[in-house]
């Protein structure tokens, strides 16, 4: 009896601590990509995680990683930027979570921070042995686009990324 | 001895579990209602639910689904617009919450992002059958008035609505 | 047995507590300093807890409260202020913890918004016998400088305050 109470107590802790562990992977982003931490960004996604962005497309943990030390990627945060994420909505099922945010990137011009576009970001986590891993993100524009508007909907939903959203790949 | 540990340990974990809930419905609102999705922001409310604006007053559940389908907020959201509220601080006392965060409205215009307001958000939560639900919130703009710096007080030390605040019943 | 396995959740349960209390706080910033809630953002430092911002030094709690009740930070939030942070990511180690978030701070102009600045905020927290205490912040713009870059990293990292940062004493 008091063992069955311990195990559902372990249950729901592991759930409590699997959510935190995802939102809190999701805040670090920022921060780390504005700093160019190429190591610990990469780190927040599987080997073979997705990365899809409107304008790009990376199919790896290498890609990524390429990208934050890409020039484009460091001449925007020697200029100065935030890569502004909202809190994310985190849903955990099992061994798999979806997360939500929206986020603003500013960019600074001479001494003014201008809002350079807004978005909304789908976040595919997987338990693995070393912690949560992000297996694919999903990012789109909010500027009336059919597909940022499915992802918001499913993200806020908890679902995983609509079927009909095609990756963009290269 | 041991039962009495594990009935503090559930009361403990609850608490945790209440956070977190409150925490993730608030951070759904953005993407929910920026793809608008009618239904689930709806949910976040009772049936009986208030939604108090500066300049729109929604005093039941089914009013919020209609602002939500309105021409207004259906061509704000086509245009592109983020309604993006930052991280909620939640206050749990027993079967009640208050929530509060700020947001800025991003819209596009043309090819950029302007902000166009700024506010504060004041959640009041209750436990139900159905999970938390916000009873009343309260937003307005952080433009200097008074209930607007109010609710932002009130909301950080985890009060209620002040009283001070008349509703703008249209 | 039962016991041990109690322990280990209570220590578990802790954690997850310490997590949110430190959430909390640091979310609760935004609303009590645009309301100008002197008494409450004090109360988030420790006595001799630290503020260390680009142009500012505050040492004590004592120097934040005046800060908070200065003529330039009540001109400010009078106009209409929003110091809008993101949600932290929150590293807990035992009795001390490291959190941060970037910011933006939106300035209201007539009828409009401006992001005057964006932010990071890297914070360092102590448990006191009365909760979690900020014993120092230290923030910076995010307009390329190497300090601001060197906060994220640590931050994000989970790290304490790199010791190339020179504090800025007034």
């Amino acid at each position: 009896m008091t063992d069955n109470r311990i195990d559902e107590i372990l249950a729901r802790l592991q759930r409590v601590e699997d959510e935190l562990e995802i939102t809190r992977k999701v805040a670090s982003y920022g921060p780390l990509v504005d700093s160019g931490s190429a190591d610990e960004v990469a780190a927040i996604w599987a080997e073979d995680g997705i990365y899809d962005v409107d304008e790009l497309y990376m199919g790896t943990r290498a890609e990524i990683h390429a990208m934050v030390r890409s020039d484009d990627h460091q001449g925007l945060i020697h200029r100065g930027s935030a890569h502004f994420l909202g809190p994310a909505a985190v849903t955990v099922n099992g061994d798999t979570a979806v997360a939500v945010c929206e986020s603003i990137l500013v960019v600074r011009h001479k001494e003014r921070f201008i809002p350079a576009r807004a978005g909304i970001h789908h976040w595919e986590f997987a338990r693995t042995a070393e912690g949560w891993q992000c297996t694919r993100r999903t990012s789109r524009l909010l500027d009336g686009n059919a597909d940022g508007h499915a992802l918001a909907h499913a993200g806020g939903r908890g679902d995983q990324r609509p079927e009909s959203i095609a990756a963009v790949v290269n």
